[in-house]
C-alpha cells in the first residue's frame, strides 16, 4: 500500500490539487435521494458526488461532525463512503477531518477508528496536547498527520495569534511541527484559505510539508493568494478543499471542474 | 430540565465528587461479558458499572475514542449507554469526553450530536478555535461547555505552558473562559490531577468555576493535592474523574466507595 504522502505526490504529478469536502448534512439532502434509510441515503448522495469528480481531485474530505451528527447509521454511512473510495479509487487519498487529539492511551482508540474501522489515509488533529500526546498518530508513518495550524474561522485570532517573544501560536505549532513532529515524514499543517497572509509565514516555516487549506467557497478564501502563498519550492505541496460549494452546487462535478481550471491557470503563472 | 451546572450542584451538596469515565474498550472485555453482538457486549459491560456505582458518582464521562474504534456498533452502545443513564439515573449527569472543535457551522453537527444524539448534559472541547467558533456550544446555556485548559498527559507542557509576557498559554485560555466565554454560566474547564499546581492557579484565576480534573488512578494523579486545590469558594467545583482503575478493577463499586471515602476524608480538613 502506497503511503498518504506517496499518494498525494502522484496525484499532484498529475495536476490535482482539488480536494472534496464530503460534509454531507443527512437534514440538507434533496429529497429525490432520500430512501427510508439515512444510512442509505447519506452513502447514496456521497457516491453520486465521488463518481462524478475522483477523476479531478486529489482527496475527499468527510467531516466527521456530519456523519455523527446522524447517530449510528451515519457513522455506518461514513464507514461505507470510506470504503466505497478504498476500493474503487484506491488512488484517491481520504482525509478524515475529525480533528480530534486527546492523551496518549486514549488516542489509540482514534487511530484505530481512523486507519483501520473507517479506512482513512490521514486525519486532522489539535496540536493543544502536544507531540508526546500524539505519539500513537505520528508512530504511522505510512498515514498523514494533518495538524492543525491557522483555522479558517473568522475568531481563529483569539488564540492562536497570542504572542510569545513577538511571535505568533500558530507559527511557533508549525515551527514544531516542522522540526520535531515530523521524523516520520508523515506530517501536514493546516491553514485555512481565508488568511492568505499567514498562509505565506507558515509555507516559509514547515518547507516542502504539505498544506491542507480549507475554506474556498462558502468560506469566502481567496484561491489565487492561497494557491500562490502555498506553494512549495516544487510548485506543490497544496490541498485545495471546498465542501458546501461543491457537493450542494447543482453540478458538482463542473463546480469541482471550475476549481480545478482555476488552480491550473493559477499556476501556469506562477 | 435541570441545567449541568445544576445537576451538578445537588450531587456536590450530598457530597459527591467522582465521575466514573466509561472508557469502555471492546478489546479489553473479559471474555464473560462478550456476546456475538459488540454493542451488546458493551452495553452490558456498562451498565453493570452504572448500576453498581450511581449512587456515589456525581457524573458518567464515556470518552468517544473508545467507541469509534468499534465502529458504529460502538456508537450505538454509547447512544444506548448515555440513554439508559438518562432514563434510569437523570439526576448524574453525562459529560461526554470528546474533546471536539471545528469552525462554527461545522460544531452545529458535534452539538447535535452530543446533546441531542447521545443525550449528553456536557462535551469536552479544544479551546484552539477561540469562542467565535464555539459559540453554538455556548449558547446552549442548559448544557455543560467543558475546556481543555491543562491536560494530563506527561507531554502537555510543550504548548500549554508556552509563555506570553511571562504567562503560560493554559492561564491565558483559562482566564478568556472565566471573563469572556462564560457568558451564560455554563463553561467548565479541564484540569489533570497530574498538575496539582497548574489547578491551583487554574483555580486562582476561574473563580467558582467547575473544573473536571482526570487523571486520578492509573495515570498515577496526586488526589490530596487536587481536591485541595481544585476545590471553589463553596469546597466544591470539581469533579475527580477515574477511568481505567474504576472500570476493570475486581469490584468496580469497592474501586468507586474508596475514592468517593478518600475525597469525603480529605474534605473534612480543609
Amino acid at each position: 500500500m502506497p503511503s498518504f504522502i506517496d499518494k498525494l505526490k502522484q496525484k499532484w504529478n498529475e495536476g490535482k490539487f482539488v480536494c472534496v469536502g464530503l460534509d454531507t448534512d443527512y437534514d440538507k439532502l434533496p429529497q429525490s435521494v432520500k430512501t427510508s434509510s439515512k444510512k442509505e441515503s447519506i452513502l447514496n448522495f456521497n457516491k453520486a458526488i465521488i463518481d462524478a469528480t475522483n477523476d479531478l481531485v486529489c482527496a475527499f474530505k468527510p467531516n466527521t461532525a456530519f456523519y455523527e451528527a446522524a447517530g449510528a447509521e451515519g457513522i455506518a454511512a461514513l464507514e461505507e463512503t470510506n470504503k466505497y473510495i478504498a476500493q474503487k479509487y484506491p488512488d484517491i487519498s481520504i482525509i478524515l477531518d475529525a480533528k480530534r487529539a486527546d492523551i496518549g492511551s486514549t488516542n489509540d482508540g482514534y487511530v484505530k477508528a481512523a486507519f483501520e474501522t473507517l479506512n482513512s489515509d490521514a486525519v486532522t488533529l489539535h496540536p493543544y496536547l502536544g507531540k508526546e500526546a500524539l505519539s500513537p498518530f505520528l508512530a504511522r508513518s505510512d498515514k498523514g498527520v494533518i495538524i492543525l495550524v491557522r483555522t479558517s474561522n473568522p475568531g481563529s485570532d483569539e488564540i492562536q495569534s497570542l504572542e510569545m517573544n513577538g511571535k505568533p501560536l500558530y507559527l511557533l505549532i508549525a515551527e514544531n511541527v516542522a522540526k520535531n513532529w515530523n521524523a516520520n515524514g508523515n506530517c501536514a499543517v493546516v491553514v485555512g484559505a481565508t488568511y492568505p497572509e499567514e498562509l505565506k509565514k507558515v509555507r516559509e516555516i514547515v518547507g516542502d510539508i504539505p498544506i491542507l487549506i480549507p475554506g474556498i467557497g462558502a468560506q469566502g478564501g481567496d484561491l489565487e493568494a492561497s494557491v500562490k502563498n502555498g506553494i512549495n519550492s516544487q510548485k506543490q505541496g497544496i490541498i485545495i478543499s471546498s465542501s458546501r460549494s461543491i457537493i450542494y452546487a447543482d453540478d458538482p462535478r463542473k463546480a469541482t471542474e471550475d476549481l480545478h481550471n482555476q488552480i491550473t491557470e493559477i499556476l501556469k503563472n506562477v
